[in-house]
């Protein structure tokens, strides 16, 4: 077998004398940027920026995980007056009371078992281990069809204090060496169950990007004097603020869009954080869940807890501090990120982190309890629900909003036509629940 | 808020005295496993394995890449005779022939740009560095619908002979540390194209994965004086074996129907294969891809060429061994890989070896050409192709074989409707481009 070369190498050589960094400005008129990498300092890895050329980073869209589950209607394990067919309940909020806020269960499909036996210590060598750990699942609402978004900054910082006192609970048994909570939203993002809720896994072992994390920190401690989180510049990157948090999207995301909040003050375990910071938290995670799902079409998405492991020797308590990892699905894992573990990130960390900053999300349906709007006690007529003088800026948050106020009204609203959605009113074809209704206005000015 | 514990972590402690072991073997008639972790020594991370209990391993499919992109059937700039409209041409194999086999084409849309300066030495505190790098598509075939799979052999050992002379192109340039090759199957995999090719980044940078394997392999190599790679037992784990290589699945495989391809004999650098190695190659790469598609229902994948950096010290040729790793993706990522990087797998690796060792790959439409069939030269009747006595184990594959006759003959064939495919005789609506012939007759014998 013969081969040519028709210029391959020569092509290698030839230089260009433009910065790769004429990109990174985020007011860049340059539509074709050069590449870059970036390396993240947390897990020690490049990430390859590369931006997809044929959409501005404002046109990121996921699929949506609206209608992916065909289950997401119907009443589940999980629901309130489901209690006896779910898994044994581990505790539940507010204390028990029939009418429950959060249960925290035991998984129903748990990936390691709280029946075999425990672990204490295990030996470097080993390369097998019984499957020990605790698995439960937080569920975050008695209502099958409330997303987690959907609640209200203080209900959100409940669940997070649910979190809390399960790993309060786990803390003594020395077993134990890493817990990581995380959600699952949407079912290529690995939710089995439609019905919102988080997971708590306590592992045996402390895994290995937890280590090299730890590990990456402290060396950067031993550099500098300072702790890697508490040192990172957000002017570019930042994307909203409260009083104990920031979010941002991290100077090298291995995802487009990836979003991590942050605690201001150093802390290296999240089980540390109050109440009051909780209910903080419950609101800067429920506007940064609005604006995933407002401006990304709603797309399945994971976040991480990220912490400390339990039983330190106390030294990486200097160095290490706790955030969440946000990550929307949006592009698919390529054979590079297998392969390399370098991740190809098409948008640029600061146009992420602009486009989001300067998202409006609309005042959600719920959010209308609290500004006076109560819905009809009983309900026959809903023309004037679905009413109002907002402008939105797109088609995806008039559909969003008109499904949040059927939401709102204890049903589901499946549009199966839209029409006129660029003229000042626009007309629907609606099916409620299973009645068809068709022909729902809506008044929409421009 | 207060919170009530019933029972958790008492539940914790229940011990029980079955052994976690007691599923590994593959005989096993325990439906239940507990679930058990082991460490994969080459990138060094746990592996939870914990069984789905709602299917056995025979039961897992993928979600079929067959219709997943509209536009496989249209012809693109990768089918020959549109080569005016692709990118650069590297090389093409045969030499100079109007009539290739094979082109080696620079990426449409580079990941890293070969039009930036080059990097020579990196300083290990920068963290950005300009996206120098080359990235080229291979292209393996000159027709649109051929898949790698239905290429003979020797075709597809000659596409790792065309990676093989690029790469030698590409280790003159000291800028360059490390060669990924990759193939993305299926848009989910991250494919943008339906025409099937694979493609090669040439990286100015060693990523962590690939100096944490080599890191990992030499601690072994240290402590035992052996190659990792050399020593791995597969007398439960293997699946096919050739005159060069072996393919297995790893023991600590972190995806479902994970699968390895080996050299017999040490090699650290995957461009040092020799013509006749590649050939030979190619057969068993055909082989598990076939086995993959069938029994998986040609789900979307990954396979990586996991390979030594170019320019090494020499120590690395002792502990370093190139192989190919191939990914099904049958399970979405959720929030415990991106948060532990411990992956769970629903399949044990010694279940997932017998499916696939025994799986019977029926003859496909290529191979008939070899063993006397000669499809029509004028095409009028297509009776006599899509008849057969060939017996069938599951409705999966008879499809697939009638789809593989269409291809055989210059088609698509597309099935609408298909009845009494448990009979000896099943009937088809077939759509055969765009000509719809209905009825079409194909007998199946029991």
């Amino acid at each position: 077998m013969r081969t040519k070369t028709v210029g391959g190498k020569k092509r290698c050589l030839t230089l260009s004398t433009t910065s790769p960094f004429s990109s990174i400005t985020p007011d860049s008129d340059d539509e074709d940027p050069n590449p870059h990498l970036r390396k993240d300092i947390i897990w020690n890895r490049w990430v390859i920026f590369s931006q997809d050329r044929t959409k501005k980073p404002c046109d990121f869209k996921g699929k949506s995980t609206f209608n992916t589950n065909p289950s997401r209607n119907k009443p589940c394990i999980f629901c309130i007056g489901y209690e006896d067919e779910c898994t044994p309940e581990i505790f539940r909020v507010p204390f028990d009371e029939l009418n429950w806020k959060i249960r925290v269960v035991e998984h129903p499909y748990p990936a390691l078992s709280r029946y075999v036996p425990e672990l204490h210590n295990v030996p470097p060598e080993d390369t097998v281990l019984d499957g020990f750990g605790i698995h439960d699942v937080v569920i975050e609402s008695p209502v099958h069809s409330d997303q987690l978004l959907e609640l209200s900054p203080r209900e959100i910082g409940e669940v997070f204090v649910a979190f809390i006192n399960r790993i309060h609970e786990l803390v003594p048994l020395g077993s134990i060496k890493y817990i990581q909570v995380f959600k699952n939203h949407g079912a290529s993002a690995g939710a089995s169950m439609s019905h919102s809720h988080s997971q708590i896994l306590a592992l045996p072992i402390i895994p290995t990007n937890v280590s090299a994390r730890l590990s990456n920190m402290k060396d950067f401690f031993y550099q500098t004097g300072k702790c890697c989180i508490c040192e990172i510049q957000h002017e570019d990157l930042l994307i909203d603020s409260s009083t104990y948090f920031f979010s941002l999207v991290p100077f090298a995301a291995s995802y487009p869009f990836e979003i991590w909040i942050i605690p201001r003050n150093h802390s290296p375990h999240f089980h540390e954080l109050d109440a009051e910071m909780a209910f903080d938290l419950g609101g800067l995670m429920r506007q940064t869940l609005r604006k995933i799902s407002f401006q990304l079409n709603n797309p399945p998405f994971n976040f991480m807890i990220h912490t400390s492991p339990l039983h330190g020797d106390g030294t990486e308590l200097a160095y290490s501090h706790w955030f969440i990892q946000i990550v929307p699905q949006l592009v698919p894992t390529t054979g590079v990120e297998l392969g390399t573990g370098c991740h190809v990130n098409p948008v640029l960390p600061e146009d992420a982190a602009k486009v989001l900053r300067e998202v409006i999300v609309p005042v959600f349906a719920h959010d209308r309890r609290t500004i006076g709007f109560s819905p009809p006690s009983k309900i026959v007529d809903y023309s004037e629900a679905f009413t109002t003088k907002e402008v939105f800026p797109t088609r995806e948050y008039l559909l969003n909003w008109a499904r949040a106020i059927g939401r709102e009204n204890g049903f589901t609203v499946i549009i199966q036509r839209s029409t006129g959605v660029a003229a000042t009113t626009c007309t629907f074809d609606l099916e409620i629940n299973s009645i068809v209704s068709g022909g729902e206005k809506k008044r929409r000015r421009r």
